[in-house]
């Protein structure tokens, strides 16, 4: 693995220290994050959650959008298994379960995009990202609610997954002559999430998927270059263009923890070292020296991005970059991985969280102002920010300082 | 129509102040925008364009666009039939002609919306608009080259883009009972281009067409509120939601422009009225008042818009409003159009222009600042930049002193 460059002269964490952040996590949490969806997603009239909220948290568009929808019953499922059994977190949770299990697949087995207010589908993509957030949420509610059914949709959806991921033109994008074999770094990743997520440790009978998925995802990172590509082709980053050089820093960081699970659950050291070499790389590369905060998406070879939102900060970015950093440091004692967790812990609390109304902001621009005030949007809503601070919280606990 | 409510002091320009203008259009488009797509596109080898070129005009991406390839092979022609017969810009627009009739339909004869640098098919969108910027080009082209095989080709495609325009889900998009039927701003705006551009004043046959065009665009336009929709449903603008809230201000100045060419040739005074408000509407909602320039996105209610590009500027807006402008005050001899129009193009100039490599930028951020170097990408080619050029130019040309 590299060491990371910078000069680092801060000590390392004293359990007072850990403490305190952990105290801060909790707080954002418990008091500011998980009670705005509460208060505010819940449609006990029609099931399913409200994901359009403004900043106070009001209602600024009724559409239910799969993704969030899956994501928020899936967090709340894992609370209330990991953290606590309040009844009103499983209830919240069964409110989406169940909406989702109603409206979202299709009679052809994919899984609708958006649906209407009382649940009709409105939207269909090509894709099977919705399908795969769909899996989280069956699966993670089944253990929470002890639904058996639930876990047995979850897997039978898996294996669709599994297919489209390998066959995508069969979620109705015919494959044209002049495409080049393409794979996102979504793909390997987010599969090997559903496999953590479905298999809840129980992961044998996933072991030749899980192995493929590695392979896969080890495509995009080149070690020469210290890259990790969010597109390549199917021997490596050998892609061509705009899509060959694309990178996206926080799916990289975010791909970086998703293989460090796998590495500690495999007991792979090698694994290990490179899930900390594409954190380390990509945030590194991804880093703002300007302004601070992960620029959303770069160039390998310094070409401008053809993407409009390329210089944004997303909150999303620095939620999985503080996990990311944090996990490096309690694997290697680094202290320039706990510098790194702490530049973006800083710059993500004082950027994004709103104490005002609670929840975080999701979208800045280059110089670090907020662009977009609503709190829950198409593609954000329960998920990223609670996720990120029960990881941290949840690790905060587990470091002994030095 | 409405009165521009701003404080107008300035004179009307003089034959003088038109003469000078005139000459700053014609240098810009002849000398500096033109040159760029002549020099840099052409690819003599493979035919068609090179349309991904950075701000120096070297390739950063050998995808070619069908949009901006048709968009290309109609400026040229415009401007061989129009202006000058130079024999080099009819060989360009032949080498985008023949690419394009070639290898842009698919074998179910719909057009695919990007193709590889030898022409194979790349990408296909579930939408009509490729198709409809083969129309234009085709049809341009035919009358530029003396071909009529090109127009008649132009002329069978545009029966297909107004069959789509009435039962999109032809073009793959399955209608799910949760989608409310709904009309983009896009739709009626760009058949009212294209029959304009196909019958190039013969008219006659397409009045029918036309005429329900017209219906359709008047359904955005909400009086009451002086505000053009960019979404509505079969009855006006009474959708609910973000979708139906969302204004796309610069594409409505477009569509008043588009308005107003059918307002003249049809001597229909209400419409001209109509269009003139068009433009004066949206420009001024979406002028901003503290950093100047046309902001992308709105939402009618004053909610975020979800669009992560809502508050940057883009070149096109500022395009279209130049030659809007300078159309309105041509009708209306109202000095606070002239001023709205010399407001945007000093503002357009001032920010998009670049004197050292020609063609203009196309994105910046709110505060004016280009974030994005390149002149061409996959939605930005030889078309919005000198369409609005050569309309202002030959406008400048044809407006009396008072």
């Amino acid at each position: 693995m590299t060491e990371p460059q910078r000069t680092v002269s801060l000590p390392h964490p004293t359990g007072a220290n850990l403490a305190a952040l952990r105290t801060r996590y909790e707080q954002e949490l418990f008091e500011r994050v998980l009670p705005f969806w509460l208060t505010h997603s819940l449609d006990r009239q029609h099931g399913g959650y409200y994901n359009c909220l403004d900043r106070t948290g009001a209602i600024y568009d009724r559409t239910k959008h799969v993704w969030l929808q899956g994501r928020q019953v899936w967090m709340l499922s894992k609370l209330y298994r990991t953290v606590e059994q309040r009844p009103e977190w499983l209830a919240a949770a069964t409110l989406g379960g169940e909406f989702l299990r109603q409206h979202a697949r299709s009679p052809d087995g994919r899984v609708y995009f958006a649906l209407n207010e009382t649940g009709q589908p409105v939207t269909m993509q090509r894709k099977m990202y919705a399908a795969c957030f769909y899996v989280l949420a069956m699966a993670e509610y089944a253990r929470a609610a002890d639904k058996p059914a639930y876990l047995t949709e979850a897997q039978t959806m898996l294996a669709k997954v599994w297919h489209w991921a390998f066959y995508p033109e069969e979620l109705g994008r015919v494959a044209l002559p002049g495409e080049v074999p393409m794979q996102n770094l979504a793909v390997p990743m987010i599969l090997l999430n559903l496999f953590e997520e479905v298999s809840d440790g129980n992961y044998l009978a996933y072991s030749a998927e899980i192995d493929e998925c590695i392979q896969r995802l080890l495509r995009h990172v080149h070690r020469a270059t210290k890259t990790v590509y969010e597109n390549v082709g199917t021997d490596g980053p050998n892609l061509t263009g705009s899509t060959g050089r694309l990178l996206n820093p926080g799916h990289a960081i975010e791909g970086g923890w998703f293989l460090q699970h796998w590495a500690q659950r495999l007991q792979r050291t090698d694994l290990s070292a490179t899930a900390i070499d594409m954190v380390r790389w990509s945030y590194q590369r991804g880093w703002d020296a300007q302004h601070g905060g992960i620029l959303y998406f770069l160039d390998a070879q310094g070409h401008c991005p053809t993407q409009l939102e390329w210089n944004m900060k997303l909150w999303w970015p620095h939620c999985e970059a503080m996990y990311a950093h944090l996990l490096n440091y309690s694997l290697t004692r680094n202290l320039a991985d706990w510098q790194s967790f702490l530049q973006v812990e800083s710059y993500a609390f004082s950027h994004f969280s709103d104490p005002a109304y609670g929840e975080w902001y999701g979208y800045l621009d280059r110089a670090g102002n907020v662009t977009h005030t609503f709190k829950g949007g198409p593609y954000k809503g329960c998920f990223h920010v609670p996720r990120a601070l029960w990881l941290c919280w949840r690790l905060l606990g587990q470091i002994t300082p030095e």
